[in-house]
């Protein structure tokens, strides 16, 4: 039921994901009299449909939802991942919700004090994973170094990047740049060689030149560089939808464009890659934009169906001891 | 002698400030030998040039200059406001060298432990001043909340905002949102509505959408933000560059689309303001990107000349007061 377009495009990315994956199968949770009618004849035999009542708002408190919404698709949904019934969960719902029931029904790992939400980004070299964008806020430098090896597990599962390149994000290339945090994390992250390369400090403006595979921040700055950088791309696609359109002359060129245009936004549009997964618990969990439509929900869903396949917890498990 | 592209770039946008502000001198720091014959005649009257043989490398420590490069132009510029013989600092050099050598010339405010640097940037309904994009890493809450009273000091008297909005940079629009700091700083913030009217916190994204007229964060994210969000751009002007170059129709496109793009880029180009003026010393100091040509000289130059004119310090003096 979650995101903001409602069961039909869920349904949509789903058919698309069941045509892409032959082996998978999907259950869906949420209301059976809704869902019962949207389910398409050709893929009856590869969903199965899991009555969940109960709806979380998108502003609803996470902790409240978890005492009294426990036949919600997400509280349901990660309870099969949790018993073993399902191998991973996606939901386009509230996130603190689906952040916080992750953490509480599937646990942390042992080592993880804090599970890390990560994006993949496109560079102009390939896909970059950035981590935490915004799970958590105040990271101390064991956070971040966890982060680290998280990211790693994940670039190697599911991304397919053997040697991960790893970076710490800050303000400039050398290891004294940055607070208090940074230059000790800097320190922690120059003795992690048996587990990934570390490439230093990588600033902003780097991330997109492909300098790191995986590039670890705290969740403060994580998050409000993603949304910083929607504002500035914003710009840009508001200039090809409204201004361009000013003259003649600009309404034929934004015309010609449009092909190459699309095939830019595709490669950079981060819901390219799908959702964002939640690194550090104990399953595999992906939170998809509230936003996404059905393409969005296919790839957040083959996201997890490889880091099923990838075997992401076990190689987390194996970073982390 | 600062920036990228040396001393006739910067000779290039004296000339267009003067052109602009008839009743302005401009007095030039820079080894004589060198910037004599760039002089142009119908502005000898106008032009002071003084000897400063020392040349501060982009990449020299500043405390290790402070005390070597006593005849740079850094020095004997800011020197020169100091004693009163200017009214204001402008340099493309060394930007660390600029900062401390501000702070250790010009003195900072008795009331201010942190000088920051700020940044206009054009947001769909007009300028927003962002600080601190880089002066200092791990601010407290009285940091920023003095950012607060230094940006809304500036965005009267250089932008002519008479009743400044100011919000607080965050991950989401709720008082408890973010970070011990910011939460202590939202307390302090909601009680200064003697001094300007508190938006509370702002996201990444709104700040294109003009929700503030100041926009407040520690230099660490601010630094982060402005460098991601150039990354972001650039991949948009690759795309005019090199991609869309890609076929004949998209050519003709982009060549369609040219002047629309050029008034676009002015309009959100932040080199449109100028420089990035240091807050918090007794004195007026622009900072301009190194990589700064003439035109962006020039309204660096034009920035100095309207805190001067807006009587920025007084203002700066009576906020903090």
């Amino acid at each position: 039921m979650g995101g903001d377009h409602g069961p039909a495009e869920i349904l949509g990315g789903v058919s698309l994901f069941l045509e892409a994956c032959p082996d998978a199968k999907v259950q869906l949770f949420g209301p059976l009299d809704h869902l019962l009618p949207l389910i398409p004849t050709r893929f009856e035999d590869r969903i199965e449909v899991i009555d969940a009542p109960d709806v979380i708002g998108m502003g609803e408190a996470p902790t409240r939802a978890f005492r009294t919404k426990k036949k919600s698709s997400i509280y349901l949904g990660l309870d099969a991942v949790k018993s073993g019934r399902a191998d991973a969960f996606m939901s386009a719902g509230n996130t603190g919700a689906v952040m916080a029931f992750s953490t509480l029904i599937l646990g942390r790992h042992p080592r993880i004090e804090r599970p890390a939400i990560a994006t993949v980004l496109s560079s102009k070299k390939g896909a970059v994973l950035m981590l935490d964008m915004g799970a958590s806020v105040d990271s101390k430098p064991q956070h971040l170094m966890d982060f680290s090896l998280l990211g790693t597990a994940f670039a190697r599962a599911v991304l397919g990047i053997a040697n991960p390149r790893v970076g710490l994000l800050n303000i400039g290339e050398e290891p004294e740049k940055g607070g208090v945090v940074e230059q000790a994390t800097f320190a922690l992250m120059s003795e992690a060689g048996a587990h990934y390369t570390f490439v230093g400090n990588v600033e902003g403006r780097h991330i997109f030149e492909g300098m790191a595979d995986v590039v670890v921040c705290d969740g403060f700055v994580g998050n409000n560089l993603l949304k910083f950088g929607e504002g500035v791309a914003s710009l840009f696609f508001d200039f090809f939808r409204v201004e361009a359109k000013a003259s003649l002359r600009s309404l034929i060129g934004a015309w010609l464009l449009k092909p190459a245009i699309k095939t830019f936004y595709r490669r950079y549009d981060y819901s390219e890659y799908g959702g964002a997964p939640l690194l550090g618990v104990n399953g595999v969990s992906v939170i998809a934009h509230g936003k996404s439509q059905s393409y969005t929900i296919k790839n957040a869903l083959l996201q997890a169906y490889k880091a099923v396949n990838g075997r992401l917890i076990e190689k987390m498990e194996s970073a982390l001891s």
